[in-house]
């Protein structure tokens, strides 16, 4: 008979645990052979002076894990673990945090607008209603393209603000424009070919690179992509924005859109992917009609986020399809769940019907406008201004300085970085070689108080004079 | 000088706007040529017996949206837009809501967990605090691997239920297992090969097919995924369910978790995907060890989700990653923003450090086993019984029935279909041939009542002499 040594004062582990883990060492350790019979539950229970259920419980855990098998009407018998690891996992490996990210004395490449503008007691007001209207709802699981609610204020903001024609039926939600572009690129197929703009925003084209996406680099000048370089490419998707250009901060005039519409024309199976990204911060003027209201034939994919204009922290984005692509889209990748929880997706959709999104925007709109007179004063006020000229933009949340050097970017940046600035120049964001766009700092203006603006002017200055 | 008919009505739209429109109008239909020059602003003022600063207005909108061109200190020119389609998208396009899932009358296939066993209440008292005690950090940028708080609550619910030594460095938080799926295959990179459970959870191979990652079904019986075959194939990945196969509903036995490790071991790059998907459902002994915890060489990707246990609506998922892979992820893969919003994270943190979490796990259990037992008397009370065995699990959410007959799978589960029963058998699960899983129909059990049980018994019954 097998022998066990247990410990039966009442601060010990249960009695069929012991059991179970001493007869476990005994198969590892291979004192119990592959194959070897246990001793029976009534003979080992009457032998370790506990009941037949702690047998049976110890004998039911062996088995679930493999270390035994049961035969019925005969007993229990040890398996073969051969090559069975006896080391183990030695400490629980301690928690450092060691993902953090940089902090910086200041940092004009965040496009950030300030928190405290953000209505957050409406916001509450709104959860708490949502959870007391919508209750267990909220449970159930979310349909494929976001709830019906969330794109119907989705759609109405549309119309209201951008003069759109969409259907709810054509908008799909998801937790950032990052994942639609995945879901995007292989809705595409197989043989798609992305243009992206050069200069553009890099982050774009790295989530395609990593989908395994082909795209080619477009000239883009400041009037928007050039329609002609695009033409002269394999592309069968182009990925513009007309409203507002990053980093060249410029509207894409009537010509140009329509020579984009022309080329999408052209040849079956082409598309433009519009995206709106900061559409909604204008300064002076109305918008400008979308690319999507100007096409007829249903050849522009419409793609905007929550995460600027309210708080990244929200993850909500949404693009609006052609009704052909929607309807591969349910052919093909219904299987993909939504990823937006539901209650999310039930405060944003109130948040824009009772029109606190619009009054956001409208907030976060003077604000900038004070923040573009704030930092058009303070340098005309600097002698910078004799060596930095402001470029106006009419829409969006940064300003390009141009800056009168023969000093190259990177080494401005690198100086800059040194005095604890973080910064990008607009030919970080241009992947070919070309020196058509050096000297233009990027200056996010948004979230800088007069101090920073001081200290950035200041720093640059000496920068520029050394 | 041109003519322009204004409603001064207080109804009408803005002077500016008007002036604007029919310029523009003026222009698309060629009336006002390419190059022509604009009026001067004074001079059309004078005409029209507006302001000077209306026309700007309208020459601003026109010159943003590109229809003319500002010369500085000559005038406004008509650009050319040759090509401007003056069709346009007619009406708003109507909201049907056309992508509406199907209704059953009973739904077997569904893994559901009644919804009103959610603590909502607690968890709508918790939305409540972390609104109030995180206030406006709620607003900023989610690590990309999550918040902190969120990543230790799970470590230390992992250890304290599972056992398992992970430091909340090694979690990664996305928004469900196909997001991270999709991220785990990009971070394996170019050459890496799955091998999948066949049969097996479909939905994860249709991720990875959608993904362009390769993958090969791997013959698995009921002691899980047969190592041999993994071993003849060229895979460097494995996927497994070690805790409770879907849909076989098995435990993997220790020696074939030890001749997996095995594998993992024989080559340098291979790694294991552990997914412990329903291992919180275990209805008699303890939770089997995971293969994380066996593996001693940081070789095991462990994968879980909360959207089964709380709520598919919540879309929250994570892995822990061996410290290689992590220092992998964060030099690649960072650029990806956590998918997840913050005040969820928040939520769910103090969820599980509440213990509201494995209490809500109890509960569950507790139901689910007055259903399995529900479901076995009533089948034994049954003249199905004669045709049909129900196969026990110590596990998971789902039984098996055996059925006695000839009849295809396919032709069962449609006579059900006919009869308003959406089921699915093990065979639905098998990619490669074989009829070693045929009749055996999978009965999701958590959310069905006595009336449904006696429904499908009644039908099958039926089908099945028929």
């Amino acid at each position: 008979m097998i022998t066990l040594q247990l410990d039966r004062t009442s601060g010990g582990k249960p009695l069929y645990t012991q059991i179970y883990e001493q007869i476990r060492e005994l198969i590892v350790q291979g004192i119990i052979s592959p194959g070897e019979r246990l001793p029976s539950k009534k003979k080992l229970s009457e032998h370790l002076k506990v009941s037949v259920k702690t047998i049976e419980n110890a004998y039911f855990q062996l088995a679930l894990e493999g270390y035994v098998q049961s035969k019925e009407k005969v007993g229990y018998f040890a398996n073969d673990i051969t090559g069975f690891y006896t080391e183990a996992r030695s400490e629980r490996p301690s928690y450092t945090n060691r993902f953090q990210e940089d902090h910086y004395r200041l940092d004009i490449r965040a496009n950030k607008t300030p928190t405290d503008m953000f209505p957050l007691s409406v916001w509450a007001r709104i959860a708490r209603e949502v959870m007391a209207d919508e209750g267990r709802s909220l449970l159930e699981t979310v349909p494929f393209n976001g709830i019906p609610e969330l794109r119907i204020a989705i759609a109405e903001y549309l119309y209201g603000f951008r003069g759109m024609k969409v259907s709810p039926d054509q908008i799909v939600i998801g937790s950032g424009t990052e994942y639609l572009y995945q879901r995007l690129a292989r809705l595409l197929g197989e043989d798609c070919v992305f243009g992206m703009e050069d200069p553009g925003y890099t982050h774009t084209k790295r989530i395609l690179a990593n989908s395994k996406v082909p795209y080619r680099c477009i000239p883009t000048d400041w009037e928007g992509m050039r329609s002609d370089a695009l033409t002269a490419s394999d592309c069968t998707v182009a990925h513009v924005s007309p409203m507002h250009h990053f980093p060249l901060g410029t509207t894409m005039p009537v010509q140009r859109r329509v020579q984009l519409l022309t080329w999408v024309n052209q040849k079956p199976g082409r598309y433009l992917i519009e995206d709106d990204y900061n559409s909604e911060y204008l300064y002076q003027g109305n918008p400008v009609p979308t690319l999507y209201s100007l096409d007829v034939r249903q050849k522009v994919i419409y793609i905007n986020t929550f995460s600027k204009t309210l708080a990244p922290s929200l993850r909500l984005a949404y693009m609006v399809l052609p009704d052909e692509l929607m309807d591969r889209y349910v052919e093909t990748t219904t299987f993909y769940s939504c990823t937006v929880a539901s209650s999310l997706q039930h405060q944003l959709a109130r948040f824009i019907s009772e029109g606190h999104f619009e009054r956001h925007i409208h907030r976060v709109r003077q604000h900038n406008l004070k923040q573009r007179e704030l930092v058009a004063d303070k340098l005309e006020a600097s002698p910078l201004a004799r060596s930095a000229q402001l470029l106006n933009s009419p829409s969006g949340t940064h300003f390009l300085l141009r800056l009168a050097t023969d000093t190259p970017d990177q080494d401005i940046y690198q100086a800059l970085l040194e005095k604890g600035i973080l910064s990008t120049f607009v030919s970080h964001y241009c992947e070919q070689p070309t020196n058509r766009f050096d000297h233009l700092l990027i200056m996010n203006y948004s979230s800088i108080d007069a101090e920073g603006i001081d200290l950035l002017f200041n720093e640059l200055q000496a920068v520029l004079q050394s």
